[in-house]
């Protein structure tokens, strides 16, 4: 298993530290693990002047698999487009073709309470966001700031989707499906977008291969609405990067412990980056107060997508379940009667469960 | 008043003709309104063969301001793409150029129980939605399905704003704030797509117009998550079409209560299309149990920015504010101790209260 590691910046590398802990412990357990530890982002940038360095090109293109923290932070906010932290994790995606991006919005029991909504319109939420990542507006050519020919400047990008790009995240969803409640929701906005329109045609053919998933669609304003008013009528979401980008990120704030949600990004071959959902929160960076669950989370689908160790996925899983039983809470997920821990200290429980 | 009357799909035609007696009781008490009444979406292909045919057109080109129901039904979803009753709506929309749409999302404490997140989250929450409406992904060339340089059939839309689409709609926006708690939110998506990127730049040109506005900025997916974590940190939030279509849907489910929000689509005099911001809710049409009051607050915004008759405005507001006060409602709003009306029982109580 060889895992680069990626802390990035912000609380990135705290709560990659504590996942790494993690890590050593299965590793000392037997699991073959060999990681590398490369710079990605703002960090990247301080070091080699680029937030996608070659040095870090070729760890990743070596590695299995690779665990990241979070990229960003407002000292870099006025630097080139080019040399943004972003721009390093989109050229991430699209140089290893990590098309498919699982993002699970569910909530945890034991923190039922930190959701805006209403408990019972969120219990037992549990959903699977199957976002498009490397296609899509995001990267569509051409794309740029001119003068137009009526000698105004405008801006333009371009949404394009190609049968090919929308038939593999469209299997990826439906498999998924299969291992879950059969039921998915192809959003798009076919009323207004022939992209979109196009993509829910390839959609619809690639369902004939799974004539036991219940295939739905939704346009992407009904479903923003949806995901408010009755969260639990969704299983699988599939959607384009866009749509995708917005409306797991509203997925995930359903539960109100985003702290607590990992993700996967995976290439044809379940090569995968792994990292939470939540940002590198540069607020409280440094002070060993961030939730590194999410990122240890990230590991347990890492075991369960790249190496389909299904075992050491449910044993990570089972220690963040222990010690959320326990009540320990870092303070983003605090409620009194609770245990407030640090950062590390929640590390330290994590690997005590383990 | 030149007001034309567009009854539209669906429920469309029984909300309308509550919101008619409101006029008709208006008028009866001296207001100047004359009306004509014409076909969009659905029943006007069922009449023309066209959403937008002709005599729609000529009807709303000589109008002040235009009243619409809904468009849009099942028995529509099969015909070609550009016969489809939302064909309509876009077409109008371009037609008179109504770049300006104003989706207001407002909770009424008496309907705060409705609402699937905590009251204290949505307690109090008033916010308006400044959508652009004629540019960007929606009309933006070129697009369609064609097979691309590789052999392969894709899908493309453009996104695209010129400086003076984005200068008018940013002003309307500032404009509004100034009106309010002077707070505007501007929405993009700034660090991945160059045409928001140009969007920020003109917003921030426009605001040196208005210094006693705070400006903020925000990237789409972290508005459609601090809609479900912080909805009242907003006060006015201004962006493009797409963003704005997906965004007021998310914000006005937040109410619980879509069956009382109107909304205003203008063009740069003030003339302006008045709908519910509901659909056509095609599985309770013409059981008369849908909601008129979205309707009827569409036309006090009508009498507010069309006529510039803020007394007027008032008045209906304050009609509906006191039929909710007495307890009626229909079905979609009721409660237990409430009582439930029908749809023609909810216009006699507002006629009654006026
Ligand atoms: C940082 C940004 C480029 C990125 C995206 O839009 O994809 C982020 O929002 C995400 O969802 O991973
Ligand atoms: C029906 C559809 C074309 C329309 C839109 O996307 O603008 C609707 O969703 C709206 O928001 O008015």
């Amino acid at each position: 298993m060889k895992i680069a590691i990626l802390p990035g910046d912000g609380i990135g590398p705290e709560i990659v530290a504590q996942a790494v802990r993690v890590l050593d412990k299965l590793k000392a357990d037997g699991l073959p693990v060999e990681t590398v530890t490369v710079p990605l982002g703002g960090a990247a940038y301080d070091q080699y002047g680029e937030p996608y360095p070659d040095a870090t090109r070729d760890a990743v293109r070596a590695a299995d698999a690779i665990l990241l923290g979070a990229v960003g932070g407002p000292q870099y906010d006025t630097l080139p487009r080019d040399k943004r932290p972003e721009r390093g994790l989109l050229a991430i995606r699209k140089d290893l073709g990590l098309f498919g991006n699982l993002r699970p919005a569910m909530l945890y029991p034991e923190l039922a309470g930190a959701s805006t909504l209403k408990p019972e319109v969120v219990a037992g939420l549990d959903i699977m966001i199957v976002r498009e990542l490397t296609g899509d507006i995001y990267f569509g050519q051409p794309r740029g700031i001119h003068v137009n020919a009526d000698g105004e400047r405008e801006g333009f990008n371009t949404m394009r989707y190609s049968e090919s790009e929308i038939r593999r995240i469209a299997k990826v969803a439906f498999d998924i499906a299969m291992k879950r409640n059969k039921k998915l929701c192809s959003v798009d906005k076919a009323n207004v977008l022939e992209c979109t329109e196009f993509w829910k045609e390839i959609v619809i053919d690639v369902a004939k291969q799974y004539p036991e998933v219940e295939l739905s669609h939704m346009y992407v304003d009904n479903a923003a609405m949806q995901l408010v008013r009755n969260p639990k009528q969704f299983d699988v979401i599939v959607t384009g990067n866009i749509f995708g980008d917005i409306l797991s990120d509203e997925a995930s704030m359903l539960t109100g412990s985003i702290g607590m949600l990992p993700s996967a990004s995976l290439d044809a071959n379940n090569k995968g980056l792994y990292e939470p959902c939540h940002g590198s929160a540069p607020d409280i960076a440094g002070k060993n107060l961030a939730n590194p669950l999410a990122t240890i989370l990230s590991l347990a689908m890492m075991m369960r997508y790249t190496f389909a160790r299904e075992d050491v996925a449910k044993r990570i899983e089972g220690a963040v379940q222990a010690v959320l039983k326990k009540g320990y809470r870092t303070a983003d997920i605090y409620e009194p009667g609770t245990e407030k821990v640090s950062c590390s200290g929640m590390g330290d429980a994590v690997v005590a469960a383990l």
